[in-house]
């Protein structure tokens, strides 16, 4: 029996031409503040339906306010509709505006169907223990936040031992991402996945513990196959108050299927 | 004498609140089509102003349709104002509306002043032979386009190549990038050199020509010391029907100034 807790928690329901509404739900917080990947999949998938095309191909979001549980509303508003793509750009908002958004919209390859060629893949999915050799991040009314119930992270052991205070020295997060309740990702599941595991930060010899999400952009490739996501965050720029943080995401057939870059704020220590 | 050539071509007047008028020169395309740094410096000048804030922070535009020269509108609307931070969306438009655009502004560290603190690099800038050793790109009526004669490029030897018909073999362009009539580059600017240099796909053993923008985004981490940006654009990954560039702009001191990365389709060959 699968629940798909993602999915219902992420739903919204159309009320008029390009308006929708949803509600973030309890269990989704990181210290009481909605987590960003999952406002930004509740967005997408209102985008999505407005676009009338079946993926999300690359979607900006910039983050305006913390969001608390509760009803939100989406408004969408189509830009263009071509021969390949939709563009829609969009509001998340309660009371007040939370994200605003922009976003192409299309039709991307699933697992087993051929990809356009030309290919290159000048890369490596990220070189990961085993799920069972992982480690899992359990969820907590503190730290790990109660978001950890609604992800099920393992993460690399190298990358793990910020859990007992002992940061690696590489502001990097690397690790398997999947429902717990075995819902298979889609791509909408896919952009909750681009924010989703801890702040590279806390793997970094840096003073630094809360980063607040100025923007995120995620390029979705291709629908995944069934199973575990294989994940790497990485950040290489702390400057000028910001940091960025480089995601990539590759299914279990080791296919590319998402990368995503955030620009955080980095407020003095 | 400085001309200012770029600031002439990118420059936009308020008509009404929100509304500007400006131009898309002549000399400015690349195969009769508007250069895509062009665009967005134009439509980032007029959100610029707007948001009533000196510096772009995150600025992402997806391109809808192809640009020729003539006049442009840039309507924009401020999302947000916060103590920090302006979000602006905008549409630049001729008679269609060609780029849909969203943007966080505020204030940038300068050169010489003190960034704040923390800081982390775990780069170097590109390594490139001086600017007398690397190679320029003439502007023709052709190949290299007209375009060519408003950016100063030197290309890296080893990526130049492929103006002899050899590719490199690796996906990427690196060089020197400047304004030809001596006018320093600002933020704005910045958002001009993340789109300027031949496509990283030139030097990929694959058959791909042209490589359309879907999205492309920019993070300005501060401004530029006055003289030559040290500039690298890199595709990892041509999966899909798509491939990312991924640029990094470095000033003369050392200091990165902005990365971007860019969605573009690959047509089949």
């Amino acid at each position: 029996m699968v629940s798909h807790a993602f999915f219902a928690a992420t739903s919204v329901e159309p009320t008029a031409e390009g308006h929708y509404v949803g509600e973030v739900r309890e269990g989704w917080s990181i210290a009481d503040n909605a987590n960003g990947g999952y406002l930004l999949a509740i967005a997408a998938r209102a985008m999505c339906h407005a676009s009338g095309r079946p993926d999300p191909v690359s979607v900006t979001a910039h983050y305006l306010r913390p969001a608390r549980p509760g009803p939100v509303t989406v408004d969408t508003e189509v830009v263009k509709t071509g021969k390949t793509f939709t563009v829609v750009r969009a509001t998340l908002a309660s009371d007040r505006e939370l994200l605003s958004l922009l976003g192409t919209f299309g039709t991307l390859h699933g697992d087993g169907e051929l990809a356009p060629a030309p290919a290159l893949v000048d890369a490596e999915p990220p070189d990961l223990p085993s799920v069972e050799r992982c480690v899992p991040m359990p969820a907590t009314d503190g730290f790990p936040p109660p978001f950890m119930a609604n992800v099920d992270l393992r993460l690399h052991p190298d990358d793990a031992t910020f859990l007992q205070g002992i940061k690696s020295g590489y502001a990097r997060m690397r690790g398997w991402f999947a429902f717990p309740d075995g819902e298979p990702v889609d791509t909408i599941g896919l952009l909750q996945a681009t924010d989703a595991f801890p702040p590279t930060i806390f793997n970094a010899d840096l003073p630094v513990a809360w980063t607040p999400t100025v923007e995120l952009t995620a390029h979705v490739r291709a629908r995944p196959a069934p199973g575990w996501l294989r994940c790497s965050f990485q950040t290489r720029f702390v400057t000028g108050g910001f940091l960025e943080a480089d995601g990539e995401i590759w299914d279990e057939t080791g296919r590319l299927v998402a990368q995503s870059r955030q620009l955080a704020l980095v407020p003095r220590g």
